[in-house]
C-alpha cells in the first residue's frame, strides 16, 4: 500500500507486455494491420455530408465553389475508405499483393457510384417520417433530428459494402449508428423503400432479414433469431436464415419480438410487446389481449411490484 | 472491376451533383442557412457548464474570476444560440429583414434568463435521484453520472424555446440528451418538479404529455401515442393531444407503455410491462398477473425459445 | 421583447450568479476539487487502448518501439487517473493530506497491475461472443465492433476500484459504457467468466448482482432491485443486497426482468420478456406462455393498438 506508483511503473509495464505475448484474440500487434474504427466512423460521417449536403456542415454551400468541395469530398472519402476497405481484406487473407488493393478500390467505387440510387431511397424514408409522425414538423427536421433516419442512411451504406463481401467494415459502420441511435441494424438485412423507425432505441434487426416497402417500426422492436444450429461438434452453425421476413406495409409497435424465420404477410400489424414466432397471415392485426391487470390490494400483501 | 478509383473519380462526382439536381428534402444547397446541430449540440454542453458550474469542465472554479469566466460563458452561450434560432426562423419564413434576429435574441434572452428558475427545479430533480435510488452514493455523484439528470436537464432547457415557438432547435437538443443516454423526450412534453428517470435507456416521453410534480419512471417506459388521426385526404392529423397525462406522484416501472391520451390519477403505480390504454383512478396500483410462467419440458418439444 | 439581447446580458450574468449563490447541490466551485467526468471519460479510452492494442488506436504497432508506446502509455494513464481518484477521495474526506496522494496511487497501481488478471477474463469473454452469435465472422470483429465487449470491459476495470472503495470514479466510467452502447452495468456487480451480452441495448444490471460464468444475456434483460426498504424516518436504505444471483451458464432472453435478491439455477434458461421476482431451480427453462394473440377484427371495434 505505501509503495509509490512511480516506483511500481516497471513492475506493471512488464507485466502489461507479458500479457501481450499470450492471447492470440486481444491484440493485433503483428502482420497487416486492422481496419480502424476510428477512421470507419470518420468516413461515415462524411458519408452523411454527403448524402445531405447542406444539413449537416456548419457553412452552408450555396454557390458554384459547391461542386469543388463535392468532388474534394467525393476523393477523399475514396482514398480513406478504400484504405480501410484493403486492409480488412489484406488481414482476411482473401486477397495478395495489389490484388487487394484493386478490390478494395473496386468496392469503394460502386459505394459512391451506387449514392444516387441510395438518395432516391432516403427521400422515400424521409417521406415515410413525415407521413408516420404527427410530431414531424418538416422534412428538414428529420434529417436535422429523427435518429432512425441517421441508422437507416447509415444502413444502406454499409448493406452495398456487406454485399461486396467487404469484411469488417459494414459492422463497424453499423456499430457507428447503434452507439449513437440505440438502434442495430446487421448490415446484412435487407431493407425496403419508404421505411421508418420512429424513436428506435433499443431496435434489433437481425442479419438475415428481408424487410419489404412502407415499413414502420417502433422503439424496441426485436426481428431476431429464436434458435441456433449447433453442428456435430457442438458449435454454433453460421450463415443460415435464421430472421423473420417482413412483407410490404407492415407495422410493428413498441417491444414486440419476431423471432425466427417466419413471415408476416403484406399489410399486417403486429400490437406492442407481441412475442411473435409463427407467421402471420397478410392483411392481419395480432395483438396481446390487454393483460389482467389488477390492482394491488386485491393480491396478498407479500405480493410487491 | 479493374479501373482503378483514381479513373472513375470524375463520373462519380458527376452523379452525385446530377443526384443533388433532383431531391429536395435530401440537401439544402440554397437560400437561408439551416441550424446547424453540430452548433446547437456545442450550446447544449455549455448550457450544461451554466447550469453545473464546476461540474464538468476540468479546472475548478472556485474564485473572483469565475465572475468573469459567467459572463463570457453566457455571452457566448448568446451569442451562438441567437443565430441558430435566427437561422430556424429564416427558414420557415415566420419573419423578414431584421425581425427575425430580434426574436431570436429575444427568445435567446428569455431562456438564459430562465436558468435561475430552471436550476431551482433541477435541484428537486437531484433530490429525487437520490431518494429514489438505494445506489446513489451523494448529489455529486447524480450530477457527474447519472443519465437522467442530464436527460431532464435538456429537456428543461428546449422546452423553454418550444413553449417560444422556436422551430427546430429545441427538437435537435432533445436529440442531444436522446443520441447520449437513449432517453427520448419531445421538448414540448411538459414536466413537473423533483422528476426521476433511473438508468432510463429506452424511455420515450411524446410531444403533449403532462407530468405532474414527484413522478419516479424507469428504463424502457413509453408514454406515447395510441393511434393517429387521419384527415379526409388520408394524411395523419397533426398537433393534437395524444399522449398521457400522469399525476403528481406516480411511478411507472421499467417496460410499462401507457398509450393515448389517458390520465393516470395521483399516487398511483404502474407495474412493469403494463400495457396501459386506459385511465388509471387516483392511489391504484395496477400491475399485469405474474405470467404463468412454465419449464420447458412440460410443453411440447418444437416449441422453443 | 424589444430590448437586444446585449443590452440585457448584465441582468442575465447577475441572475445567474445570484443563483449559483443559492443551491449547495447545483454546483461545486470551493474546496477540493471534483473528479472531472471528461478527464476521466479519456482514461477509459486509453485502458481500452491498453487491454486491445493495436485495435484501438489507428497507426499499427508491430515493432520494437511498442514497449516504449506501452510504458508511456500506461505512465500517462497511472498519473491522470491517480489525479481524479485523488480529488475524489479528498472530496468525499475519507483521507487528509498526503495520505489521500498515496491511496490514489495504490488503487491506481493495483488496477494497472490488475490489467493481465482482466485480459485473461476478456479472452474468454470473446470466446463467448464467438460461440454464442451466428453472426460473429472473427475474433477481431468482436473487438471492433461489439458493444458487448467494450461494456464489459469498461465494467471489469471499474469494479477493481469500487471493490478498492474509490469514490466517483467507477460509476463515472460505468456511464462512459453505458451513454455509448445502452448497457448499464453498476460497477457494483460481480461477473464471472465467458460472459456475453448481445446486442445490449436497454441492459441493466444492478449494483449487488453476482453473475457466475458462461453467462449470456441479451438487449432489454434487467437484473434489478424489486422494493426497496425504508428505514423509521421513511428514506430509503441504502447498501443492502437487493438484485438477483445468476449462476453458471444461465441464458436471459431479451426483455426479461428478474427483480429482487433472488437465484436463477446453474444452466437454467430465462425466455423473452419474463418477469421474475421468485428464485428458479438449476437446470430449468422457464417461458411465458405464448400470448393469445388475437385477429383485431374479432374484437370490439373501439379497440386499438
Amino acid at each position: 500500500m505505501t509503495m509509490r506508483l512511480d516506483a511500481r511503473m516497471t513492475d506493471i509495464t512488464e507485466a502489461i507486455l507479458g500479457s501481450y505475448a499470450q492471447h492470440g484474440n486481444l491484440q493485433h500487434l503483428e502482420g497487416g494491420h486492422l481496419p480502424s474504427r476510428e477512421s470507419i466512423w470518420q468516413v461515415v460521417e462524411d458519408l452523411l455530408r454527403l448524402l445531405f449536403p447542406g444539413f449537416l456542415e456548419t457553412p452552408g454551400t450555396g454557390s458554384a465553389d459547391f461542386v469543388t468541395v463535392t468532388a474534394a469530398r467525393v476523393r477523399s472519402i475514396g482514398r480513406r475508405l478504400a484504405g480501410e476497405i484493403e486492409k480488412g481484406l489484406r488481414f482476411r487473407s482473401v486477397c495478395s499483393g495489389d490484388d487487394c488493393r484493386a478490390r478494395a478500390e473496386a468496392a469503394t467505387g460502386d459505394l459512391l457510384l451506387a449514392i444516387p440510387a441510395i438518395r432516391d431511397v432516403l427521400a422515400t424514408d424521409i417521406s415515410a417520417a413525415y407521413d408516420g409522425d404527427p410530431a414531424a414538423q418538416s422534412y428538414e427536421e428529420i434529417v436535422l433530428a429523427y435518429p432512425g433516419l441517421q441508422a437507416i442512411a447509415v444502413h444502406r451504406l454499409g448493406h452495398v459494402l456487406y454485399e461486396a463481401d467487404v469484411p469488417f467494415v459494414p459492422r463497424v459502420m453499423s456499430e457507428y449508428a447503434h452507439s449513437r441511435t440505440g438502434i442495430d441494424i446487421h448490415p446484412g438485412a435487407t431493407i425496403g423503400r419508404h421505411f421508418f423507425i420512429d424513436h428506435g432505441t433499443g431496435v434489433v434487426i437481425g442479419e438475415t432479414c428481408v424487410i419489404g416497402d412502407n415499413v414502420k417500426i417502433y422503439q424496441g422492436v426485436t426481428l431476431g433469431a429464436r434458435s441456433f444450429q449447433h453442428d456435430e461438434r457442438g458449435r454454433i452453425v453460421k450463415g443460415t436464415k435464421r430472421h423473420p421476413d417482413i412483407d410490404d406495409s407492415v407495422t410493428i409497435y413498441s417491444g414486440a419480438s419476431i423471432l425466427g424465420p417466419v413471415r408476416v404477410g403484406p399489410g399486417s400489424v403486429v400490437g406492442g410487446n407481441v412475442w411473435l414466432t409463427e407467421s402471420v397471415p397478410p392483411e392481419t392485426r395480432i395483438v396481446v389481449r390487454p393483460p389482467q391487470t389488477m390492482h394491488l390490494d386485491q393480491v396478498a400483501n407479500d405480493f410487491q411490484i
